[in-house]
């Protein structure tokens, strides 16, 4: 049997990372290896691609080429990483995937949804997430934690262009209820980890490895 | 008036290089400013992912993810140089375009063809070369002429390979003969750039600045 595919999902702030390694540590405990990658990056094609988009200097960047780097970097990170690790068994636990493209370049950017979706039905029809943990706070609550790093690329948007990622985010969650689990970052964080643990359960009853 | 937006195409060692000088000296002396450039590459972000793909190391790289990337180049460079040069009046020559992709990933790598086009479609419905000059050789004429140089990523693929690059181009063309214009590379290069300047003469007659 493959291993589980699950992705983290989330707007700048929402502590991700953190969860992240959560979510890694509870597998651990049930004795599952898991491999933990991120998008964009996770291969050497996919962090050259990460680097330019986020530190680079680039002129007329439209969100239509983003998705297409987004999804050329995913394409490859699917072949060597993602798939392989699955097939041999392993979970892999992504930090973000297809839809943060729909979030933030369509959503925030305004590229049409409707076109990243078939992209993605191009690049994985055959693959997508098992279980998403989708972290949401009000936007303001995400940026006061960010201000006290260099922002890059996209940290450097406005309040508006966070609100139309979350918003793109939740209207995903909804279409999706199954898939995509909608968690509350704002409480303390053992109460978020609270509630991821009772996901996690749930999801380690029903997915069959 | 837009400039004019001319591509060059043709498999490796038919003589591109060479020709696309004769292009931009021929419009020199009749005082048309051209700019040059080329494909993958002519950007900043289309130069990394061309020595990428073609000096990397790259695994698993499918004919898709080639086509992602090719097409994110193209977006870019799309936006970054060839249309504001023609929207400025210069003329465009342009070593390499989507045809080459259709070629490539599709005819030589088996990418869907149809899927390419779409692509094409979503990047750059408002703007196809006004003229595309084809060289065109059989396959080991090409590839003796290489033989001598460092083999990149494509130069290392096979006959095969080549044969069905060339098939996919001389298709394009004749699907396309108003626009791609196919040019027996094997004779002479005096020949050769004569024939070039006919079709040049002609474009320069109807192509209205």
């Amino acid at each position: 049997m493959r291993g589980a595919f699950i992705t983290l999902e989330g707007t700048e702030g929402v502590g991700k990372t953190t969860c992240l390694e959560f979510v890694r540590d509870t597998l651990a405990a049930a004795d599952i290896p898991a491999v933990v990658t991120r998008e964009p990056g996770g291969t050497a094609l996919g962090e050259i691609i990460r680097d330019w988009i986020l530190k680079g200097n680039h002129g007329r960047l439209s969100a239509e080429t983003e998705t297409l780097l987004m999804f050329a970097a995913r394409a490859f990170h699917l072949d060597e990483v993602i798939r392989p690790a699955l097939d041999a068994g392993h979970w892999v636990i992504c930090d973000r995937f297809s839809d943060a493209t729909v979030a933030y370049q369509g959503g925030g950017r305004r590229a049409d949804k409707g076109w990243i979706q078939s992209l993605r039905a191009a690049v994985h029809a055959d693959l997508e997430p098992d279980l998403t943990l989708l972290l949401d706070a009000p936007v303001e609550v995400g940026l006061n934690r960010i201000r006290t790093r260099e922002p890059d690329h996209f940290e450097r948007e406005n309040r508006d262009f966070f609100a139309r990622v979350r918003a793109a985010y939740l209207e995903l969650a909804r279409d999706e209820p199954h898939r995509i689990k909608v968690i509350d970052a704002t409480p303390s964080l053992p109460e978020i980890e609270s509630r991821i643990s009772g996901h996690m359960a749930a999801f380690l009853g029903v997915f069959s490895r």
